[in-house]
This record gives C-alpha cells, sequence and structure tokens, in this order.
C-alpha cells in the first residue's frame, strides 16, 4: 500500500490528510491558516509524523488551494498563490516548500478544482467526462473537469464572477463584490444575503423570500454554464446550499429559464439527474485533493 | 498530395471545397441550402468531379454544420442534425450520406467548433491551447477549443443563449430570442439591432448609439467567458463584428468590467491580443471543417 498526501488550503484553514491509493483518508488535520510561516511547518509535521507512523514515504501530495493560483506550467512561477489579498501569501509557493522538506512530488491546483476532480473520480461525476462543480458559501467558487481534466486557461475559472442579470426594481440591493459589484457572487454568496436581509445565511427560514431571490442567481449562473460549457452534470455543495429549499428551486428554474432550447432529458423531466448535490458533500475538498495525488490529471 | 474535402453546411448555403493536407483550398463551390433531398447530392457531385480532376480520392471529409447535431459518440444518431426548425432538415444524418456515396471518412462538428478549429491550426490561436470563437451575426454562436478538442458535453456549447445584464431603463427593446427573449442573441444578434433602430445592421453609421449598446452586450458575454472558460484568447467573427468600431469599444468594456480582477496583462496592457478577429475572416468556417478531416481533433 502506498501513503498519499491531501491538502484543502483554506482562507481559514488547512485541512491535511494522508490516505491509501483507495481513496479512504486514514488520517486527517485541521490546521489555522495563519501566515506561511507558521502554517507550512504545522503542514510538513503532520506529514512527518504519519510517515513515521506508517513506516512510509508519503508518495505524492495533492494541494487544492485557495488562489489565485499560477497554473501555467510554463511560468516560472507555477504552483505559486499570485495576488491574494490575505496578508503574507501573495507569490506563496506551497509545492516548492512541501517538496523541499518532504521530499516529495505535488500536483496543485484550485480548491474548487480539486473537488470538482473529487467529485468527477469519486463522487456525483463519476463515470462522466465533463462536469461543473460549484461551492457556494462565503465564496463563490466554480471549478470544471474538461475531458477528465481541470479547465485551466488564461489562468482558471473564476465562475463566482460571471454576470447575472441584475433587476435593481426587484432586488435594489447593489451586491458586495469588490470588484464587480453586482456579479454573480456579489448578489448570492452569503454576506449577501447576510447584507440584503439582516440576517445570517443559516437562520433565514424556509419560505423566506431570500430563498427565491438566492435560487434566481444561482439558476440564471447555470443557464449561462450550460450555454458556454455545456457540462453533462453541475454539482452545487457549499454553505448556502444545506437550505434544503434551494435545489429543487433551482431545478425548477433552470428548466424554465432554458425553456426547452438545450434538447436533452437531462434539461427538462431528469433534470433532479442533472443538477446534483455533491456526493462527497463538505468532504469534496480534501478528497479531491486526494484525488490529485492519487491520479494526477492526465496521467 | 492527398485530397481532403470540407463542408460547411449553413441555414442559407453549403460552401464545399477540396484541399491538400497543408490546408489550401484548390476549389470550392457555393450550393444553396434547400432539402436534404436537393442540396446533398449536389454536395456529392462536386467532390466526386474534383475527385475525377485530380484522379484521387477525397481521403476524409471535415464538416462544420448548423445545429443543434448530435456530437455524442454514443449516442446512435451520432452526427444528426436534431430539432432545427429548418423544415426538412431535422434528423439528417450527412456524414452517413456523405460515407454511403463517396465512401470516406468524415468528421462533423458544430460550424462554430470547425471555424475555432480552423483558428486554433490555422489562424489567430494558432500556438495556444485554448479559445474561443464567436460568430456575430444573423445569429450569434459560440465554439470553443479546450487542449486541441473542440468542446461537447451535455450537447455542444449554445454560447447565443447566456445571459446578460439587460438593464430595461437604457433599452427597453425586448430581445428577439423566440426562447429567451433578452440572452445576448436576442438583444445583440442581427436582427435585434435591425428591429431596435429600425435600420439594417450595415447601414447603422458609426457613432451612432447602437454600437455602444452592442459593445456593452458583447463585452458582458466576454466577461462571463473569461470567468467560466478562461480561454487564452476570444475571437470575434461575423457580419455584425464588420462594424470597425466594435472592437476597440468592446476591448475598452471587457476590461472595464473585469476591472483587474483576472491578474494578467492580457487582460490590461496587452487586451489588443487577447480579443482579436479572426485571422481566416470569413473563411473561417470553409477552412476549419478542412481542418476537421486533415487534422481530425484527438487522432
Amino acid at each position: 500500500m502506498d501513503l498519499f498526501g491531501a491538502v484543502e488550503a483554506g482562507g481559514t484553514k488547512f485541512i491535511c490528510g494522508v490516505g491509501n491509493d483507495s481513496g479512504n483518508l486514514i488520517a486527517e488535520q485541521r490546521i489555522e491558516t495563519r501566515s506561511p510561516e507558521e502554517t507550512l511547518p504545522q503542514v510538513v509535521q503532520f506529514f512527518q509524523e504519519q510517515s513515521r507512523k506508517y513506516e512510509k514515504e508519503i508518495r505524492r501530495i495533492g494541494i487544492g488551494s485557495f488562489g489565485p493560483l499560477d497554473l501555467d506550467p510554463g511560468s516560472s512561477s507555477f504552483g505559486h498563490i499570485t495576488s491574494t489579498p490575505k496578508i503574507g501569501w501573495p507569490d506563496t509557493d506551497i509545492p516548492d516548500y512541501l517538496h523541499l522538506n518532504l521530499n516529495c512530488e505535488c500536483t496543485i491546483d484550485t480548491d474548487v478544482n480539486a473537488a470538482a476532480y473529487g467529485e468527477y473520480l469519486w463522487g456525483s461525476g463519476r463515470g462522466l467526462g465533463s462536469i461543473v462543480y460549484f461551492t457556494i458559501g462565503t465564496g463563490i467558487g466554480g471549478g470544471a473537469i474538461i475531458n477528465g481534466i481541470p479547465l485551466h486557461g488564461l489562468v482558471h475559472p473564476e465562475m463566482g464572477h460571471m454576470i447575472v442579470n441584475h433587476d435593481f426594481s426587484e432586488d435594489p440591493f447593489p451586491g458586495v463584490c469588490p470588484y464587480h459589484n453586482d456579479c454573480f457572487e456579489g448578489l448570492a454568496n452569503g454576506p449577501s444575503l447576510h447584507a440584503r436581509w439582516k440576517l445570517e445565511p443559516g437562520k433565514i427560514p424556509n419560505g423566506h423570500p431570500a430563498w427565491d431571490l438566492e435560487a434566481n442567481y444561482i439558476s440564471q449562473a447555470l443557464h449561462s454554464v450550460v450555454t458556454i460549457l455545456s457540462p453533462q452534470r453541475i454539482i452545487l455543495g457549499g454553505g448556502v446550499m444545506q437550505q434544503p429549499a434551494l435545489l429543487p428551486r433551482i431545478r425548477k428554474l433552470v428548466q424554465g429559464s432554458l425553456n426547452g432550447y438545450v434538447r436533452s432529458d437531462l434539461m427538462t423531466s431528469e433534470i433532479d439527474d442533472y443538477i446534483v448535490a455533491p456526493l462527497l458533500g463538505n468532504r469534496a475538498g480534501v478528497l479531491g485533493s486526494l484525488a490529485l495525488a492519487i491520479k494526477p490529471p492526465g496521467d
């Protein structure tokens, strides 16, 4: 049995795990995200301890990281976190640090691409060629797997920042995105719910008009994703999606909005199989990072 | 020298061509699109004549077709035009017809994916891994090449039908899309320009407010494409893009709209290299079809 490592590198916490090649985690640790100088040595220490405990080298570590990341293999800063507002973290090279200190290969991608990859290999996207995974919470991020490969290009997707139709007469709230005000994230993330309704998202009751508006913006985003990317399935995770009324409402609105244009039963009678919850739940990030380690995309 | 065939199958005309493996067309014919029973035999006749003239078999034919198409290799109707409103054409299997009558292999994709593939191999997308190609004219279509492969998934992209932000106070025009009213195509295609301003698009003068509004909708679509797909370049073709004021205005609006969020010089100082005209011009469709024949994607 080989040992593989996973690092879900988030803005508030790092979830580190060690697993076998079947994708089972056998150890896990949560580390608070402080400065890279404080946090990364703790990550190294975790893997060193696990390696000693199981008397095996960690063969490869998969990292699903907050970003933005430089994922251009031809770039001198490949694998670096680039321009994050998070103090201390711009230009941090997590894979290089782990490689130097643990002498093991690393595979890095964005947190949402990692989660998408986990769902693609082991979750709600299993058996399909192309999927989109959204996390809708404090931030909104979207990752995509196309022909088995996480989507990169100029940089990587930033699906939270797509444009949606904002009808000010229905929703005068200006949006919270510091870059675009009323992009998808600006109108539909957790903080926008909080600011618009003066209620914490977890305390907004079922039946509250907040959820109709939220479902409206999410369904618009999905309409655009279907027409631009045409994924074979869309997976919706994140804290905001814990509200049980949302998923059925979103499905209905997407179906109405596309209005029969995209000819597939998955857009109409079978839409429950098209827009789904993540099978890995809130484990998609760490398991997706493990997946990056066990089966590096394109290998 | 091998001979390859190209069919740009459009709703009003079929452009058929024969070329060599360097991508040079050596013969070409325009055939009006009538019923399949009238049009397809003329296509076959063209290739038979060329084959006799050059005393060579046609090795493979690439088809860039209007759609929607079934492009699922596992489907029993793979390669068929599916639900087009064009009378006589639903469920037409162009590749099968050409294969039966010419005994040669065919490669089919959507007209815009074919054009994108031509630009990727020989045009404005040369040397890149992922590009998006739009045609903005009577209809609006978008194709994408990701890691060298035309993008398919549930079906194929229908980028004309993405959502844009429609501010009725600025633009009370309801849109012309029969499915979605004010999707991108409904607000920005040629017929919408005509209906909104009571002028043929080709006769709307430079400096007319129509072009500001047009650039606004196109830049919104590009903002969403950048955030969802993150292509390495976007190529804008089609009749509406013949208006010379549009391209510089679109670049400026996209830069302003993304507002520095996507960190790349191509989004700011170098945006003239990011949003570009098709190098193959209005030849992208037929040359892209030829490209599908010469170098079938994924081979």
